[in-house]
């Protein structure tokens, strides 16, 4: 591969983030392939147009199916909700093509999607980018290398408290029919991600979960995370989760805690995870997301304590393309160091990780734990 | 009441710590009705005898029957194991009951316990000390005044990391007939006590547990929390959960997660909850038991952030009758502060709290998670 | 001002940080007026059209004076050493003109420097960039709402580590002739300046320094902050200081302490400081750089604490325009902000902040610090 | 030596921290000869009487020369204040002596004290309890095994905030004649006996001193560290400095920087200091006295981080006579250690370590920075 000319669906949040990304990493990572931006896509003009400007999009669009027909475009960036349909058919029109997480509303859709990728046999990624935090990858490393033995325990958090406030009109992301699901999906599914990369599969799970605020202002407007403001008194309902919890056992017979919630007062993204091995035991908090507490039961008996490593060192990920040891990076960076798995994959002319088949994982154990809340009683992965 | 007589079963770990606790008591707290060493009761002579010098024990016994025929001994302190037995005969020998959690190997003894103190009217209390941590009040207190809202998350971890060495002895705590449980009665137990105290009542539970180490050495001698050496490479099976995690929903609506362990390398005795309500959130770890992180809502603006308050102050609980503000008290103090908490219900003629309703409370969640995890499904906590 | 065409002399550590954030700052902030890229300048052919591609501006040149006669440029942005030149020559020439901290060399070479541009009327910026950390202006913005009350103590440690190993090799910023100054007038300058943004005006200080290895492998080659390899065993003395502290009153009656120094093993870049008013106190770690410790003496009672903020939020400059609350931003940061100041000043048609003033203002102290070393005596500022 | 009596002077603040080590040690360290209470003395019959009931002292007395003149008394333990003329009577009556530190008033007064004891052959003590927590014997252990290294660095801040309410009265540790020193003595000199401890003779220093509110109300009536309400509107003169900062040339090359304050609004009790050495760092905090940052720089490249020690393990100093590991101790238990230290010292016919050389030492550099204060210079320590 010479070239990558990326279509890009959607302009807010997320939009801003991969387009950042593509544009950032020529600057950093000037010995691979760079992709070029060649098309940002949106239904309104007006918005569209600007964020082209603004991000440096070579073009813009309105009709995201125009992408497909164009020849000069190999890639196709689709939007956090409603991807499944554009990813299809940008698949079905030989376009290699990334999808947000979660993959898909419902298991069965990620499932047909993964499916129709493999098919047409294009480029498929998914959006898990804490994978990329420097310190992530160095909890894996240190797990791949056999430090932190055989693995016991895996808890983790996603907290967020931006929905604590009752008035907090109803954004998108708390409508099932947009969002599929709340702090489950959105959240949850991050740590499920990170539960597969570092731990490996989840055998079984059982949950619980709870709307807390059950109606909220309808919002005057929406953009990214965040409504603004409410043109009414109206109320609607919430129809997804504020919180869901559920408990894991792991194929390798780790035991795993899961959390996801945007009611905890005082965490604006505390993503957040501890393993605990026969060796060893690592903790990781993506608001400090430079930063990895290590431990290691062989330390000298006098000097054991967990060591706050900041992997910003040479050794460590991607630190060498950015500033010298102690100069942090932020949460930008993951989705520039997306951008150069991405990248690489093309280069090795292998699948990029994580792909799909994540997804398709990751959505397994968001239904199973869905099903598990619906029926009271444990779900077996495979059995959903 | 003008005296208490104490007699005292139990010399290592839970009993140095109450003796202690009754000996430093008059010179931290002049004010209040001060316990009697009378005497303390072991099995082996010897060391009963050491014990009683070394603690300042006026007399030492070694049956502890004959405490129970004595008129100058009005209260008896029961040891960590096999305390059901004791405490039924001290209190129909009208003698006052304390007794170690969890209160009982099964609820069924428990409530017996509870039916005989009650119906020999005596007073009775059980040792969730944990409770009498500063912090700890000062997160009651928080919550009791409303400044923390309603109450959405109650997430609790003990952590300790003890058994991670496989070649840790078969101590007695790993023994179901002597522990009754594992992690589960020993460390979970006092988080239940906890959430008992700071959110209210658990209406249904679901856990998992598991025993990663499955056989260990038979160690050579025991004492306390240790065990030491082993006599041969004979090796016994252990029958007791090295980890319990199970998720419970509150009464009043708030989602509870627990997680007692004893292989988190790293965590020598991390007993942690965080609590996140509507106004705000607090987080105690005891390896920093002087501190609580405390987190407003209605803080301004730009300056919400996690408080890290130093419970020493004048206005925190028993902080006066210790040292000047930032001068930390220890683990022992705990155990201090509930016997004034003891003495003071003797002088208001009460029963003192935490008492043997707290223990059954307690036993009756232990109960319904184990049941959960042998049944695989939800149990609500009124069904055991 | 319409545009500001950009000439860049340099393009190796600071020359990559400057042309990254000319780069990124119309994504961020579209808003206002943006720099274009026109020339980036150095003495390697090679090396600088490698960076102009790399980094993204339109031309490159091999000798800077060919920038000044351009029509088309109208800022230069001087290089980290030898930078005074540049700078007067630029001024002369009518060109806008950023300088990286220290200003110069020596306090007579600043105060030269500051003269000319102030004669040339050009508008001239130093690059304190630490000013830019949105936990920094937190700061700044609790001290002048007078929320901090009147400020008894400003201490601050610049503390890094690259020098512990006796082997590191002869850099560039070892070097007198080249560097000017050692951990001093590299770290201790920042410093100055943030006391100075802080706080107000030095009075009088009294310092001492150290060369704790005096001589050093002579690298092989030499990049940005690092050195790598060493061609040969011969070594040379290192002719700055490792390590710089002093003593300091301010104006407004602060006692101030200062440190920086390269010796200080686990510091990665521990640019630190602390502040201690009548009402409250602040502390800043860059290594948390997005964290700003924040104390008020008016809060209640049981719950006074030093509360972490994240300086996310968007009540926090600048953080609207990055992502939602507790998605942190890194290092790279601080000088897109700068560039906002710098733009901004051309908008409002007055002098960026920090500017030269500022940087003789810093010149003055460490010079002020270098007398009382070798005079033994404190020294006070307004008699260098 | 079989047995050891004292005769305490004093029962506030410091009579009952160390009339709380005398009790408690038999029980923690039952093998090693205890001291015996005898009698208590206080100027005030009321209150010494109950202090000795409420400490467990088997005497009270008013007058403390009555306790020379007694043959079974071995042991003086001297006040705060003014304890020269009781420690030089007690050495000439052949008593042990013990003394609060700062050791005098004076340079002068504290070389006299020195002269007798070691004339009169008696054993002598002082009082740096700081010494004997365990995460900073556990500093001073690796110090002594070289792990780490060269020190280049030594910083230390004994930080309190109990005076920046102005209205706080003028309690006897504001005056001169009484305190001899404020902050400086107070705080700055357990900092200074902590620098000699760990890395030996100070060679010269620099300081600055402050008293930032020049009056405060007189108040109606003192006890222990605090003075409470005040029975006029009256003010007087705050006669000792409020803060005192200094550098110093340590003889083995170090650089060190001092400072004691009680205007640091937010610390309670932030008895800190940091050490960089050429192999390692160790970072101290009093307010997590059990807890111990340490960094070695031959740590895995990947892997290098400050780890948090918890000083509770069987392998450091004094844990295995509490509780197990992770079970805190707090502030008294450093006096508690402090007498272990004076038993074992007696057993093994040595001078207990810190004794009166220790006090002068500590004293000198106090003097000597005061006078590097009055001269505006530096000053060498074996000048003064």
């Amino acid at each position: 591969m010479e070239k990558l000319r990326i279509g890009m669906v959607g302009y807010k949040f997320m939009g801003k983030a991969h387009s950042h990304a593509y544009r950032d990493l020529p600057m950093f990572f000037p010995n691979i392939v760079h992709p070029e931006m060649k098309v940002i896509c949106g239904r309104d003009e007006s918005g569209v147009s600007a964020a082209a400007k603004q991000f440096g999009w070579e073009e813009y669009a309105t009709d995201w199916k125009t992408l497909l027909e164009r020849d000069d475009i190999d890639y196709i960036n689709a939007p956090s909700d409603a991807h499944k349909e554009i990813a299809l058919a940008a698949a079905k029109a030989g376009k290699h093509v990334f999808c947000e997480k979660p993959l898909a509303l419902t298991l069965k859709d990620s499932r047909e999607m993964l499916e129709v990728v493999e098919a047409c046999g294009v480029k498929h990624m998914v959006g898990f980018n804490y994978r990329f935090a420097p310190a992530v990858i160095l909890a894996k490393k240190l797990l791949d290398e056999g430090k932190l033995g055989e693995i016991y325990h895996f808890r983790a958090c996603f907290l967020q408290d931006w929905l604590v406030d009752p008035n907090f009109p109803l954004a998108w992301r708390l409508q099932k029919e947009i969002a599929g699901s709340g702090s489950h999906g959105d959240l949850g599914a991050h740590l499920i991600d990170l539960a597969h990369y570092l731990i490996g599969d989840i055998e079984e799970v059982i949950g619980m979960s709870k709307t807390f605020i059950k109606e909220r202002p309808i919002p005057a407007q929406m953009s990214g995370l965040t409504a603004k403001g409410s043109n009414s008194e109206e109320k609607a309902a919430v129809t997804v989760d504020d919180a869901t919890l559920f408990l894991a056992r792991f194929a390798n017979g780790a035991l795993g805690s899961f959390e996801a919630t945007r009611f905890a007062a005082g965490h604006r993204c505390t993503n957040s995870f501890e393993l605990n091995g026969s060796k060893g035991s690592v903790i990781f908090d993506f608001e400090r997301m430079n930063e990895l507490q290590v431990y290691f039961t062989d330390d000298d008996e006098d000097v054991q304590g967990f060591r706050r490593v900041l992997a910003t060192d040479p050794s460590h990920a991607f630190a060498e393309n950015w500033w010298p040891p102690g100069h942090t990076i932020g949460y930008e960076h993951t989705f520039i160091h997306e951008v150069v798995e991405l990248m690489e994959a093309f280069r090795e002319n292998r699948q990029p990780v994580p792909n799909f088949r994540d997804g398709v994982k990751c959505q397994q154990v968001l239904e199973a734990v869905d099903l598990s809340i619906e029926k009271r009683q444990w779900i077996r992965i495979s059995d959903v």
